[in-house]
C-alpha cells in the first residue's frame, strides 16, 4: 500500500474534512459543567456516527458513570495500534472575552494564515481529527489500513478523567496493544514536530475554609470574628518561600536533576525565553529563582492556583466578612513524586495553618504521577524520522509542561508504552477565549499520521 | 400637645404601618448593582408618596448623579430636627441561603416573637419607617408635629454616598439644623435602647492585579508565568503580623486608647464576648491578641477583605493560570485615623508587592473619618431618659463597629451634630441572607421616636 495517492487524497479533501471538524466543535461538549452532560453524550454519538462511515463498523458509544467512552477498531495486519484522544472542552469563559461565540466555529484569516477559531479547535477535537481524517484517506484509497488500529476516545480528560483508570481496567484484553498513540501535544516551534518523552503529573485541590456560620457586617464583627479570606491568603502565601520554591515538607522527593546531554539537546532547540513570556505580556521569568523558564516547564515541578473566590466579588462594594472562601490548587509533577504523599502534604499545611474557629472542606481532582516515555523502542525513531519528511526542520524528543495522565494509566493498567504526537503551536489559545488551531496544523497533521501508520506498518 | 395618644394611635395603628413597610420592602433598591437603578428610584418614590400622605406637602424627590434623595419638612415650632435614614439596601446574595425570596418579605412567627423578613427590613427601612410612622400619628392625633422636622433619605448609603457630600454642600441652608437625628444603629440588647457615641469611618478599596495579558494554561505556562491570584494572597497576607496587627507603616497613628472611664462605663454593661462569638458559630476572638472583642468593635480599627475572586470559580476544576485576580478590602477607623492616608499607604504596601510583571488597578468606594459625638449637649440626657421610659432597661451610651460617614458629613459640611438611635438587634442578619427585623423593634421604635420628639420639644 504506496503512502503517495493518501497524501494526494487528504490534500483534495481538506475543505470538506474542514466542514466536518466545524460541525464537532459546534457540540459544547464541556465535561467539568453537569449543565453539559448531554452534550458530551452527543459529541461522543457524532464520532460513532464518523468513525462508521470510515469503516470502523464496530465503533460503539460505551457507557461509563461519566461521560462514554468510544471506541472502534479495524484491520488486522502490522503492528496493533490504539489512538487515543478526547471530544470533551474546557469550560469556555469568560465569554465576553471571545471575539464571537466559543461554539460557533469559522475558519478565519489571519496574518500568520487561516486558523480554525473555537472552543476545542485545538484542544483536543481538532488534534483528535487529524488521525480520523488520515484513516479516512487511507481506506478511500486503499479499501484499508495498512495497520491494525483501535480507538478509544474519552469524554473526561479535561474533568480528571474519573472513569478512565476503571474502563481499562474493564476491557484490558480489548484495549492493549503494541503501542498507544495520543494527539493531545504542539510542535515544538511553527516548523519542528515533536515527540513528547516526558510529561508532569497532576494533583487537584480545591479546599472550603469556613469561618463564621454565616456572611456577617463587617463592621459589627470585624477584628474578633475570624475572616475565612485572610485564612485562606496565609495558607495561599505559605506555599512558596521567597526563592519560589514549594514549601512543602518533602515536596521535592524523586524531583530528579536533568541529565547533561538531555540539557544540551535542549540548548540546541534554541528556545528564546523572552519571546515565550513576550507572547503572553510578561519580561520576567516567575517562579524558581535558579531555573531557566524551559526547565521549570518541562522538568520542574510547580504549585499553581487556578481559582479563588470568597465574600462579595460584584459590580460595587458589600462589607461583607463571608463565611467561606474557596481556592482550586494544583501542582504539577516529574519524576517519581508521589501524588498521594503530596496530596497528604498539602492537606497537612492546611489544617497547620487553620485557626481554631475554622474548618476545611477538601474536593481532590484527579491524581496522576509523571510520565517518562519508552523512547529506546525504535517506533519512536521510525516516527521521528516520518515527522520529519512532513515538515520544514527535523522533528524533536520534547517534554512540554502538561499533563496527560492517560500515558502513565496505558503504562500502569495495561502494560503498554505510548508515543505523543500533536500539532498543536504555543499560540492556541487553549484553555483560554479565542482558541483556534492553524489550518496548516490540521492538514500537515492529517499528512503525518498517514506517514506515520506507513512508518509504522512497515517496520511491521 | 400630650403624648399618651399619639403612643395609643401608634399602638392602634401597627397593622397598617407594618404592612406600608412591606410594601417598601418589596422594592429591590440594590444600590451598588447598577440592574437596579430603576428599583432605587421606585422607592424613593413610594417614600415621597408616603410622606405626602402624612402631611409633609412639600416632600419631593431631589435627582444626583446617582440615586435620588427624597427631602420634606414640617413644622415651625420647638427646635428643628434633621431625620436621616436610607431607602437602598445590600445585594441579596448567596440567594439559594434565603428562606424565602429576599424582595418577598412576609411577617413570620418564632420563638422569640413575630419577625418582618426581607432584605431591608433592619437595614435600614424597617429603622427608617419608625420614625416615619411615629411622625404619622403626631400628625393623625394633634394635626401638628412637636417639633419642625425636616427630612432627609438617600439612596447610595450602601454603596459608598458618592452624591450626598455634594447635596449636602448645595442645599447646606435648606438642611442644617438644630441636631441631626440618625435611624441605622441597635438596641444594645433586646431590652436596653442605645445612643450611639462613636461610629468608626471607613476606607473601600477595590485592587484588580494584572499579570500575563491573557488567561493560560497553567501546565504550558506556570512557573515562569507569574500567578496574580499568588501575588494578591502574598500582599493579603502582608496586611496583618502575626498578632492581628495592621502592619501598613502609619496606620495607627491618630488611634486614641479609651480612658478608664469610658472602659468602666463598657464593663458594666456585662457584654458577653462568648456569647456574642457563639451565636455566629466561633469560639475564639480572632483580631488584635491583647485586645477584647468588645474593644475591637468598639474603639479599635480593623482591615477586612469583604471579596476575592480570579480564575475559575465553577463547578469542577480547570488549569488555568489567570490572568487577572480581584479583591475588595475595606478598613474601619477610629479617632483622628485619616482616611485618605491609609489609602495611599495602602496603595504604597500593594505597589512594593508587585512583582516587576504585574500591574494594579486601583476603584476607591468611600473614604470617611470616625465620629465622636456631641454628648455634653443636654440633648442626648433628655433623649436617653425618653428612650428608658419605653423600654425595661435605661438606655445606654455605645460604640458599636458599623460605619455611618453620614455623621460625618454633618458634622463637616453642615457644622450640625448628630444622635443615632436604633432598634435593631444583633441577629438581625442585615448583610446576611434571611434578614429580618422584629416586629417589636418596629412597634417600640415608633414609640421610641413619638417620645424622644416629644422630649426634644419641650426642651425647646
Amino acid at each position: 500500500m504506496t503512502l503517495d495517492p493518501v497524501l494526494a487524497r487528504i490534500d483534495a479533501d481538506l475543505e470538506a474534512a474542514t466542514d466536518r471538524l466545524l460541525r464537532l466543535l459546534r457540540i459544547p461538549s464541556i465535561s467539568t459543567d453537569p449543565a453539559h452532560r448531554a452534550d458530551c453524550r452527543a459529541a461522543a454519538e457524532w464520532l460513532v456516527e464518523d468513525l462508521r462511515s470510515i469503516g470502523f463498523e464496530n465503533a460503539a458509544l460505551r457507557d461509563t458513570p461519566g461521560h462514554p467512552m468510544v471506541t472502534g477498531g479495524m484491520g488486522d495486519g502490522g503492528p496493533h495500534l490504539l489512538f487515543y484522544g478526547h471530544y470533551d472542552v474546557q469550560p469556555a469563559d469568560p465569554l465576553e472575552l471571545w471575539k464571537a461565540p466559543p461554539f460557533e466555529p469559522s475558519l478565519e484569516e489571519t496574518p500568520a494564515g487561516r486558523v480554525i477559531r473555537g472552543r476545542g479547535a485545538s484542544d483536543d477535537k481538532g488534534q483528535l481529527m487529524t488521525f480520523v481524517e488520515a484513516c479516512r484517506a487511507w481506506v478511500a484509497v486503499h479499501g484499508a489500513l495498512p495497520a491494525r488500529v483501535s480507538i478509544l476516545f474519552e469524554g473526561e480528560e479535561e474533568s480528571g478523567s474519573p472513569s478512565l483508570v476503571p474502563f481499562l481496567r474493564d476491557h484490558a484484553e480489548e484495549l492493549k496493544a503494541d503501542l498507544a498513540l495520543i494527539c493531545d501535544t504542539g510542535l515544538f516551534d511553527r516548523d519542528t514536530p515533536a515527540i513528547t518523552t516526558m510529561l508532569r503529573g497532576l494533583v487537584g485541590e480545591e479546599i472550603v475554609i469556613t469561618g463564621p456560620d454565616r456572611d456577617l457586617h463587617s463592621g459589627a464583627y470585624g477584628g474578633p470574628a475570624v475572616n475565612p479570606i485572610k485564612v485562606l491568603a496565609r495558607i495561599i502565601s505559605a506555599l512558596h518561600d521567597d526563592h519560589g520554591r514549594v514549601t512543602l515538607p518533602g515536596f521535592y522527593d524523586g524531583v530528579p536533576e536533568i541529565t547533561p546531554e538531555l540539557r544540551a539537546q535542549w540548548e540546541s532547540l534554541g528556545f528564546d525565553e523572552g519571546a515565550f513570556l513576550g507572547g503572553v505580556g510578561l519580561s520576567h521569568p516567575a517562579g524558581e529563582a535558579d531555573r531557566t523558564a524551559l526547565e521549570m516547564i518541562w522538568a520542574r515541578p510547580t504549585c499553581e492556583v487556578n481559582g479563588i473566590s470568597g465574600g462579595y466579588a460584584g459590580a460595587g462594594f458589600k462589607t461583607v466578612l463571608p463565611s467561606q472562601a474557596c481556592a482550586k490548587i494544583s501542582f504539577r509533577l516529574v519524576g517519581a513524586q508521589d501524588p498521594e504523599k503530596i496530596r497528604d502534604a498539602f492537606r497537612a499545611h492546611v489544617r497547620s495553618m487553620l485557626p481554631p474557629d475554622c474548618s476545611v472542606a477538601f474536593h481532590g481532582h484527579g491524581a496522576a504521577p509523571a510520565s517518562v516515555m519508552a523512547t529506546d523502542d525504535p517506533a519512536f525513531e521510525t516516527a521521528r524520522q516520518a515527522l520529519s519528511a512532513e515538515w520544514p526542520n527535523p522533528a524533536a524528543f520534547v517534554a512540554p509542561g502538561g499533563s496527560i495522565p492517560i500515558a502513565g494509566y496505558f503504562k500502569t493498567e495495561l502494560e503498554m508504552d505510548s508515543m505523543l504526537v500533536g500539532f498543536a503551536n504555543d499560540d492556541d489559545l487553549i484553555h483560554s477565549p479565542n482558541e483556534k488551531y492553524d489550518l496548516r496544523s490540521f492538514h500537515k497533521g492529517i499528512r503525518s499520521w498517514a506517514r506515520v501508520l506507513a512508518a509504522l506498518s512497515e517496520r511491521g
